[in-house]
């Protein structure tokens, strides 16, 4: 099952195209998963004292990618300007959450991994701003 | 327990008062606790056909809600942005999700309650707005 | 607005009485936030390493109890079954949550607060498991 | 990326097999995103009055499936007890939503693959507890 596949088979009138919106739906919940996986790493490190930043930075970008998936994944009576106001949200998470990961991912193939995920999402991020109605 | 209580345990250097901080928590909490209930009840009422638009409303509302409380709720390396960002988000979701309940208020008890959850939550994430650095 | 409010305008038929199911949501929620800010303070503490397991069950227990409390907040076409296995888990969550924040309860105000709530939300949730069909 | 790619990364000992565990996530995750895209399509659907129990149960399944798949996340510190008791409510969640689903699988797309996706996320879980320690 692909996320696209569900979307196309929604039985009213689509707002966005169900190919890119299930793309970005895909690499917001990748990116979530990455974060809350990429916390807990960072608490188990030695070094925990110095990775406050990434923890608190991964969950938070957790949580606004989780939920922005799931408003972006309701298609009846889409609301786009809080549409626009989560993924904007999305952007500026992924950015600061792939800006402090990068930082440590020399040193941990977790925050390496997670970097990645936060990137590839503001990108897609940044598109579907550029889409929104 | 208040909320407030909690935040001022904190062993760390607030960037906000937990005065207020826990008092727009507070506010998000019940809002989005209102907002689930509104969308269950507008699915058993008999013109939940007509509720179409209630319910999405109150289903984004809840979660965005749900979620800036979290994102407040931590101390620890504050990204103002994002906490802006998210507020704003709030402040989209709490006024549609009012607006659309106040027009079943006369006819349904629980979008007049949710509509008046949604309206204070939209008023006290404006004044947090103003008071985010 | 108090939960039990907005529970007792369902239109439908109610399973269970919206007063202590209002009570339960109440303490869930408000175990959920001072889990989330207890994991929070914990982070920002000088022995953070020591903290781990402290930070972990919270994260857990303010899931668990956040997400019984929006099913348990839905009135329609209840089932009971999933009701109970997610009272159930917050039992556990709670229990183990509460147990770990009150070997710190004496350090730190955050641990004490934290396990009041997690033991309050505790008892709740066990008094629903008997009262649930 | 994969989420066993970036569970095989935790620094800490593994209580679980990072390959099976991933793929239980991914199956948590996807089923989550399934419902929430199900009970949305089910909401714009004409015969919306007849989807009550779909919508709920895709709701109730959503939740606990993307609670389960974050909790499962974490590898410091685990409880074993409450992972068996989330991924048992996970169980029966995804049970319940897919024989719901199934019965309109004929007439609804999204609920036909819902269902696949329920089904598919019962067996991942049924493993699991078996291999929880």
């Amino acid at each position: 099952m692909t996320t696209s596949t569900i979307l196309r088979a929604y039985p009213g009138r689509a707002e966005l195209d169900p190919g890119p919106l299930g793309d970005a739906i895909d690499h917001l919940i990748a990116c979530s998963e990455a974060c809350t996986a990429c916390a807990d790493a960072c608490l188990s490190e030695a070094t925990v004292s110095e990775l406050r930043a990434c923890i608190r930075t991964n969950q938070d970008c957790a949580d606004v990618c989780a939920t922005t998936a799931r408003v972006l994944s309701r298609q009846t009576e889409t609301d786009a300007r809080l549409a626009r106001d989560l993924v904007q949200a999305c952007v500026t998470a992924c950015r600061a959450c792939g800006d402090e990961c990068a930082k440590h991912a020399s040193h941990h193939e977790h925050c390496r991994i997670c970097a990645e995920a936060c990137f590839a999402c503001e990108r897609v991020c940044r598109n579907l701003l550029a889409a929104l109605p």
